[in-house]
């Protein structure tokens, strides 16, 4: 495979993340300009609705979602508190796949996750838009090198090459497993009101192991004074009688939920919420 | 036509209709995974904002939208609260479209209103991801077998063969005309506030009938004491005075709203709330 | 260039704006009638927000997206409060795109920002859907205009050509600059809560002109007894202490924000406030 051309895709394909919500057309004009760059492009959002202006939420979501697309997908990628300072705009070769975004922390995962083919910034004003906003570089700079990218236009074309190593991480965990305690957090809440933590089901391979008949694990919430210690295969085994139980989310990681209800409103938690794991009878 | 494949369509369609918002990746991560099975099919949202885990939303939605859609129209439908239990996962060739999603009534208008050709039983890893969770069965195996048909795998290849008479259907009406009245229900609520009814037009075909000039029928809400005796044929027709009127709503079910107004505010009224339906000068 | 014609497009275009939300499926039905009409054809939404039938604002986000659309797009808009009344349905050619949906001013600023080059009334019933219903033109009579449209059926097979000069326009200002004075309006707050004013940026050339490093202009909130007298060229750039400032919003009107925080709800502001625009030092 070339590293840095996308032509041989049969179809090339962007995958769209940001914070800007559906109901202003700034999503709209971002594949407007794309369709005008790349008009056989394809054009896949992932979500419009990461909570605004919050990197670790959006990285998350990102993490969660970027395996599932083809190789070559070009992901554009926009939650962006900086836009306008010194934070440089990136495009990074990482795994099978393009990366088009502000260089503060939003693509942490991917660059832990895989091998970092090349990194640019998008210093080259040729394949930005003719006139540059100092708040929309959504429009005017990264659905640009997106599109141009999925066009075929190699990534070194984009702007100067910079050293991996330099692009700003984000703390992501995992948290650390201490004998039988993980100290944890609640990381996202989804539209469900299930709490999704931090801890990877590859930390914890005997919760969900298909020989652990019984329970033999519980979550604390040391600031809410709350103790789950019901677990659940899936969420119809559970009992439907509002009570919070584990379960393995779909994210790969530790999940809590109440069945037909509202584990985040039964508990009174929230992202950032402090969590302590405990494995029982390891 | 072939009943068994959609090759010769110019271009594959993929519908999609789940109850998981837009604000998790979820939707997202679907895409990908249907963009990497069949990298040439077109993908439509019908809606992501089925009430949760609400069945007979989701199959009404459903009802009033495939019919507009292309023949050969793959529908994948997630709304799924016995996910991960002993549920089916199936697909359906129904009329001329594709139905997959979960055997739980989802599609309970679709198999009244038209001719079964065939269904199956997901049963077939070979068409799953290769690993499939407890809690994501729209990303792991509806996705891909959304996929696979609009690519144009055989529905029979999919799984087991499974007779069309055991499929599970929902109570869908429509309600029964007794003489002058008809005891119905208020099924959904659009964006407007307009409050959608079971009852089709077809069952009051005087109604909204070009000769009828005069108002013909009025509907109570017993639980409410409230009654509407106005009549519209279209909404700018009523006075702008926040009373509610009757109307044949674009779906083909008897509705009421307020001009420029919320019908459901104005009653105090929503979904599930009996009505009676009253013909007065039949 | 044809002007009739959109058949030379590599991949013809659909732009979708309307007020119909999300949560019913209306949209995803539209969408269904163009993909029968015109399989080819790509759809890309603008938004489906528009506050509901505020045609002012529709007419607004239209204005700040559609140049960003490749030629020929065909923009299908709906934001209708007189559906089923005696407003036109139309369709109208100007500068390089194409604009189908009611003559009720939501192409305003269109109309006055380039050539129309021709306008009809969709009074052709064989581009109608069979069924016309009175409450849902957009998937009726708009979206299947827009998509025989969009498959290369010239603009007057629609129906009857009319004066460009009759169709319907709302006041979209601008404001009128008198001396050190302009008396202007909120005109949108978008969704991180910045006031969108309607004092195109243009109007106000030194405001944010290379040369002039310090404070030159304050926005008086008259009826909220509030003065911004504060400026910054972005985001970053502010101090992070929760004051409004004024900035050059992407739009290209002028806008106030907060820092990582949310302008409508600091200042008490919302659409349709006025305000007066000082220039201090001129």
């Amino acid at each position: 495979m070339n590293h840095q051309s996308i032509s041989s895709h049969p179809r090339p394909l962007i995958a769209l993340m940001t914070d800007f919500g559906l109901a202003d057309g700034d999503v709209g004009v971002m594949k407007g300009v794309i369709a005008t760059i790349a008009p056989d492009v394809n054009i896949i959002d992932i979500t419009h609705e990461v909570a605004p202006q919050n990197i670790p939420s959006g990285a998350w979501i990102l993490a969660t979602a970027y395996r599932y697309f083809p190789n070559n997908t070009v992901f554009v990628c926009v939650v962006d508190p900086g836009v306008g300072s010194s934070r440089n705009a990136i495009a990074v070769h990482a795994g099978d796949w393009f990366f088009v975004g502000p260089d503060n922390g939003l693509f942490s995962y991917v660059l832990v996750q895989r091998a970092i083919h090349r990194a640019v910034v998008l210093s080259n004003p040729a394949y930005h838009l003719a006139q540059v906003s100092s708040t929309f570089h959504g429009r005017d700079i990264f659905a640009p090198a997106g599109a141009h990218l999925a066009r075929g236009v190699a990534l070194i074309e984009l702007g100067t090459q910079v050293d991996p190593a330099t692009l700003r991480r984000i703390d992501i965990g995992p948290p650390s497993r201490r004998g039988t305690h993980i100290d944890a957090h609640i990381l996202h809440v989804d539209r469900f009101g299930n709490l999704i933590s931090d801890i990877p089901l590859s930390l914890v391979p005997e919760l969900f192991s298909s020989q652990a008949e019984e329970q033999q694990a519980q979550i604390i919430f040391p600031t809410l004074g709350a103790v789950v210690n019901r677990r659940s295969h899936f969420f119809a085994e559970s009992p439907d009688d509002g009570k919070p139980f584990i379960y393995a989310d779909s994210s790969g990681y530790v999940g809590i939920a109440v069945r037909n209800g509202n584990a985040t409103r039964a508990l009174g938690a929230g992202t950032g919420i402090p969590i302590t794991y405990v494995i029982m009878n390891i």
